[in-house]
């Protein structure tokens, strides 16, 4: 056995035995792509799949990271374990904000039944969204019960990354009419619930009626009233039509006011997201969802192993710096070049194989 | 010669013609991927390489629309050609603002000298950054002088592109804490200038004063003199300690004030601009840039031409879809799975080539 080989193995046992040493090693390689990541990650793969994984975003400045902090807080009183992955370079977590912020965020790492971590958003090897999903995998099969990314919502990769979740929150502030800016660009399809934060400061209840207007809730003051459906949603009062086609038919997504500086508001978000899920399971789309994540991630991953084979195993480098020139110039196409790098490839396998 | 080729062919004669119908039709097929695009981008490659690229990037917010406009007008003035891809999804460009806003902008493509195009930013083929680069050359090859590329700068891919271009400024407002965050997290390294708009709003001199104090032009009230060097670049009094190693030795990026809706700043704003373009010519960073971009832009095309072999042309989605339940349940992993379609991709080539 490679020495690789008997370290991964000795990570999935420590991650297996919830070492919490042996997690944030395994963490690390798979992030940084480092030699074996891939074993571990195959190995870990039949204890993956329990977690509720929940995606939180929205621009910088709309509290996310105390919303999050409130909300790890409240999963503790509940006994719940949850890890938080952090991918907005702007969150606390992540260490852009002010001193004091970073403090109080830490000294949630003190519990055991909390873990944080922030993504390097720089240098991940198959792009950041996969990569993120690979870190989630190695929480939840660790056994983390909730496991939180937080992005900032304008980036597309960002919102590729909340929208892979579970269960999606965008969180607002009345004063970022940025925020609506973008919601009114398509952010707004991928939240299964909105949060209106900062919801003590003026302006809240009108952009809670903006976004229930955006959602088609209602239309100028005209509530449209549905009945509950499906188990667990009784109470809810609006669906939003015409559905979407994206799997949340049923889903009225709730929009919600929380203060969570002063900790309102956040018992009836985490509630909401509880519903949600129980939604998704009583639905199959959780199964559903899943079972798309993981076509998908089966398929970034076979990109990222063609793209290693073609520029870090077979000589795809060499063959680029040799036209490079011609390129520059102007005599020869990337186009043309790149058909050369691929043709060169296959005759290189056709030989080989 | 089959429909795509014949009909490629006309537009690759109609874009050097400066026919603005092909322009667009041409535009429409590399964004969208369709038959016979990758055929168009190499007829055009010979003619890529003229135009200025200038990256515009900050939050939501911030006004780089108005500065883009703006700037644009001046640009005319000067009898200078300008094409402006917007891939803000906030921008007034895009359709993500004020109506008001909107026809302003409009006015402009009124212009023949003028090209403004949003990019739709999802289903791009092969990625963001990758489509808006093509789309960029493809308005380089028609001949634009300056093509400007606003992208919001808060996502990573959004960054990318923006970072792409020869010359990038960043864009913050005195109100916006965010952007400031935003700085800290590393926005801060890709931009060549700093542009502190609606600066005849409160704060504005201690946002230039922070910006320089990040870029170490200063610390505290302390600035370090060093003279001028490179054509072209007296007058400018400072310059970044330590060097980033990216290429910008000897170029000290400045902060600038403007506040665009009021036309003030932005006359200074592309001087600078101009000071950097012939700085980056002078040093031999231009050509240096482009040799780096052209390398990364290969390496991305192959990496497309990869994925679609063995999603498009092979069987990829069927052994996917067949090993897919197994991996739901967790007997299979999805590196397994990965691992048997490039296995199954390699002997499929072995035989065929």
């Amino acid at each position: 056995m490679s020495v690789e080989a008997a370290q991964a193995d000795r990570l999935v046992r420590g991650v297996g035995e919830r070492s919490v040493p042996a997690l944030a090693r395994a963490i690390s390689l798979v992030e940084n792509g480092r030699d074996g990541y891939e074993e571990i990650l195959s190995a870990l793969h039949p204890s993956v799949g329990n977690a509720h994984r929940i995606g939180i975003t929205g621009p910088p400045g709309s509290g996310k990271s105390t919303l999050i902090e409130r909300v790890v807080r409240i999963y503790r009183d509940r006994d719940i374990t949850v890890a938080v992955v952090a991918v907005d370079p702007t969150s606390p977590f992540t260490g852009g904000a002010l001193l004091g912020d970073r403090i109080r965020m830490e000294s949630l790492t003190l519990d055991p039944g909390v873990y944080i971590r922030s993504m390097a958003s720089r240098g991940a090897t198959g792009g950041l969204a996969t990569t993120t999903r690979e870190v989630c995998d190695v929480l939840d099969a660790f056994g983390f019960e909730r496991v939180i990314i937080e992005t900032v919502g304008v980036g597309q990769s960002e919102l590729a990354i909340a929208g892979s979740a579970d269960t999606t929150a965008l969180v607002l502030v009345p004063e970022s009419g940025d925020g609506v800016q973008v919601l009114k660009a398509g952010v707004m399809e991928i939240a299964d619930l909105y949060v209106i934060n900062k919801s003590d400061r003026p302006g809240a209840d009108r952009l809670v009626q903006e976004v229930e207007v955006m959602l088609g809730i209602r239309r100028g003051n005209a509530y449209r009233h549905v009945g509950p459906h499906h188990g667990g949603l009784a109470g809810r009062t609006a669906r939003r039509e015409p559905d979407d086609g994206a799997g949340t038919a049923g889903w009225a997504p709730p929009v919600l006011k929380t203060a969570a500086a002063k900790g309102e508001g956040t018992e009836a978000a985490i509630d909401a997201v509880d519903r949600h899920r129980a939604f998704l399971e009583s639905t199959g789309l959780l199964q559903e969802r899943r079972r798309a994540r993981l076509a998908q991630h089966t398929r970034e991953v076979v990109n990222r192993a063609l793209s290693t084979l073609v520029w870090e195993r077979w000589d795809g480098e060499a063959v680029l710096a040799a036209g490079l020139d011609d390129v520059v110039s102007g005599r020869l196409s990337p186009y043309r070049l790149a058909r050369n790098i691929v043709a060169d490839l296959q005759e290189e396998r056709g030989h080989g194989g």
